[in-house]
């Protein structure tokens, strides 16, 4: 998979991508990212990428040349499956969105600044709008991170342990269960009994009951869809 | 404001610090961000601060001690108003957690791994649990990035233009507007032309209606809870 982020700020996504997964699986050649500094493709001579909004108000917006150049640059050299923008108004981003989006051959996420891109670029050049909660960053690098990982880490080969991402929460519209490890005993607080009972049906079954009591206590809204699918 | 982040990965949150506005916020002194390396607090030869999960299963759980160990040593120094734990199973972020964080003197932010930590920890030190959104990630660090990304822009002194961020999708319950800045046309693609007109007292209708149009259309959820409040 290609995924090439157009970006104010290249170096500040550096570190998240020479760590943990996202680092290993570029290593292991599943994955290419490329960070593309938009500034690269100003014609003005300070390299602006930003102007004042058409008909005043606070807060600047990203002009549609730069963009343009650079996604059709992009788009002369490759075909892309999606071109993401990143914006707290987009689609909010879930497991579902991640496990379609990982399974696509090239991408592009555009990450928004200040006020946002000018609009006829998300008319004209964006396939997806996605947002990754309901509230604002100050850019969408940060976004275009987030989005990478929870895409990257369900390529098959990232994780060392596939059936590990199986049992996340969300794979299932549940919540995933409460994990213990050693000591089993830890300032008088204890690990429960059945787990360490070495009963796997009965510790299945727990773990089930668990996933469904937490997923009805703090996420009411998840657990009405789990209900309504089974 | 003192955040401090508890990680195994403290290198990969070096450059989001380091660049853009957050950056700018820890050299004004508006903000403490220090990163702390989970492991120093291990009492194991190897650093180890995970095990297998009690009742087995795939993914490891990082253990109570070295995070009971590094939190008791930050309560005996600072005092702090949350202990946040990022992770799947959090309450979903929105505007007013990072409206309420942002007042805040001292947080501790835990990023989760693996398959989380021990439920103890969650139990006995954890104060608040924190989910960026409905997706898994191979980390709680980008979270806590996010997490801080989101919590520092809104401390005053942080952004130049403070008006900025009131206008800002979800501080009412509204999208934002489009927004357009020059050309006026490029690729034939013209600017709506109130936009143009000068009269502000009409644009400011026009972007209002757009915000209102937009949110209907894009999170009829939002709307609800706009036109429930109006």
């Amino acid at each position: 998979m290609r995924i090439d982020i157009i970006t104010i700020h290249p170096q500040l996504l550096e570190s998240p991508f020479q760590h943990s997964i996202l680092k290993r699986s570029i290593e292991k050649g599943i994955v290419e990212v490329n960070l593309i500094n938009l500034r690269d493709y100003s014609t003005q001579k300070q390299k602006q990428v930003d102007d004042y909004a058409f008909g005043g108000g606070a807060g600047m917006v990203m002009t549609i040349e730069p963009i343009a150049n650079c996604i059709n640059d992009l788009k002369s050299k490759n075909n892309y499956d999606e071109i993401i923008y990143t914006t707290p108004d987009g689609e909010t981003l879930n497991q579902k969105h991640c496990n379609h989006f990982s399974t696509l051959n090239n991408i592009i996420i555009l990450c928004g600044h200040y006020k946002g891109v000018d609009e006829r670029v998300r008319e004209h050049f964006i396939t997806k709008e996605i947002s990754i909660g309901d509230y604002v960053l100050s850019g969408g690098e940060l976004a275009a991170a987030v989005l990478c990982d929870g895409i990257i880490r369900l390529i098959p080969g990232v994780l060392n342990d596939e059936t590990s991402a199986l049992s996340d929460s969300f794979q299932d519209d549940l919540l995933a269960p409460p994990v213990y490890s050693r000591p089993a005993e830890y300032n008088n607080w204890k690990v429960p009994e059945i787990l360490l009972s070495g009963h796997s049906a009965n510790i299945d079954k727990w773990r089930f009951e668990k996933s469904l009591e937490r997923t009805q206590q703090r996420r009411p809204d998840l657990f009405d869809k789990y209900k309504s699918g089974h």
